[in-house]
């Protein structure tokens, strides 16, 4: 069973066996210990703007590394020998802020004007607070975390601009303080909490129904606690519409070279 | 007028003008930047059972500092020539864990077998969260800090036990969060919140009506924010029934030439 294999391999040997096409799934619990990435590849049109983007919002569009130039694909800061047109399981293709496609390599449809940005994700913080012994429920319970829009701007640069959306993993209040704690170490890959408590003072009228991923279980005297989340950038890069673009899949990102500990601040 | 000028004093020129009777009051907003603590002064029989209690409950329990022998009175830990018979405002004498009489110095009663401990105080992370921008909602109405008794047991060691005492400052979630990284950057000094949300939780029954201190507003949408707080061991001595045990008055505390900024474990 490679997929219940892999999990021991090396982020080079499991980005290997993706380029090769034998690894074709999702990279959640893959080469743990390492930094996974969200993706975001647009015309370099579009690059300056985004970048400032998310310059002024680092906490929903943390950015951990970007190609040298428009149409590299060989991206060192990722690690050895990431080719980011083969080396993702799966990539969602979008025109005009619509998605077309969902392809398994850009071989065909890469250009000498797309730049590429890497963000980092929340699989490393939940590394970090597993480690410290907290429960997280979405991994409990074996499901998406729940994600919702809120009310809480981003800061606009360019044409690119839109609402935070927040991921939520409910916790006792203890809990919560020990994560603002962890993830405060960890700003390359959201940071800390952006809120906690009421769900309505951030926008969301039904905590029940996120409007991204799924829902969890709230105990009693559990706090929800709101994390900004990767989906932000990829709102923002729909809403401005450029002509063509690329992100990963959901779930299937790319794996670099780069340890989670190498992103802590402290 | 002495009061109004004393908060540029020096920590060792204000605790001269103490010494010689000339400041009698209230310690707090003194020599700014300067680290206040609470004092407790115990007969040596009970002194490794409190110091092993205090080990076990660091955040209602910090120790800054304490006599090296029994019977020793100048302190050199917490600074230039302190001599903690004399240079503290007002103190609390206790005879088998009740009250007997608030004296303004200790010379009378002074004995071979005394052990001066020095506890950290929310001074120093008040002004560490006022220097952040943070409202501190007791400062804002010039009122004594709201605290609770807490269903939250403290480890015991020896003849010394009973539940954590806490402070309460109400926060919108985002300064809550900011509040809880400052604060873990100071250990010494309570440290981070240990409960925020809904007050029963810990046993609080009505956020109204404080054990000790005053009420403060709440307003709508914010959280009540819960820090151990010093009164914890001066609980957990009068419950121990010392023949004879000495306190600070309360508001009345050890100036000390620790700066605040050396507290920072970052």
């Amino acid at each position: 069973m490679l997929v219940a294999s892999a999990s021991s391999l090396t982020p080079y040997a499991l980005r290997q066996q993706i380029r090769q096409g034998k690894f074709k799934g999702n990279t959640s619990g893959q080469a743990a210990g390492f930094v996974q990435c969200n993706l975001a590849i647009i015309p370099a049109d579009y690059a300056n703007e985004f970048l400032r983007f998310c310059q002024a919002n680092p906490k929903p569009c943390p950015l951990i590394g970007m190609a040298a130039s428009p149409g590299d694909y060989l991206i060192s800061d990722a690690g050895e020998d990431v080719d980011i047109r083969t080396d993702v399981p799966a990539y969602q293709l979008f025109e005009h802020g619509e998605p077309t496609a969902k392809v398994p390599d850009l071989l065909e449809v890469w250009r000498d004007d797309l730049v590429t940005f890497m963000l980092g994700c929340s699989f490393s913080f939940e590394e970090a607070l597993l480690a410290d012994g907290l429960e997280i429920r979405n991994i409990t319970e074996g499901v998406n975390v729940p994600m919702y829009r809120t009310n809480l701007p981003c800061t606009p640069a360019g044409r690119f601009s839109g609402n935070m959306v927040v991921s939520m993993r409910p916790m006792p209040a203890a809990a919560a303080i020990r994560a603002i704690q962890i993830c405060s170490r960890f700003p390359a890959v959201h940071g800390a909490p952006v809120h906690l408590g009421d769900p309505a003072l951030i926008g969301i009228k039904d905590i029940s129904k996120p409007d991204f991923g799924d829902a969890v279980t709230i105990r009693d005297g559990e706090l929800p606690v709101f994390w900004a989340c990767g989906v932000t950038p990829q709102l923002a890069i729909r809403q401005a519409k450029p002509p063509f673009c690329i992100t990963h899949s959901p779930g299937c990102m790319l794996v670099t070279d780069i340890p989670n500990s190498k992103l802590s601040v402290l």
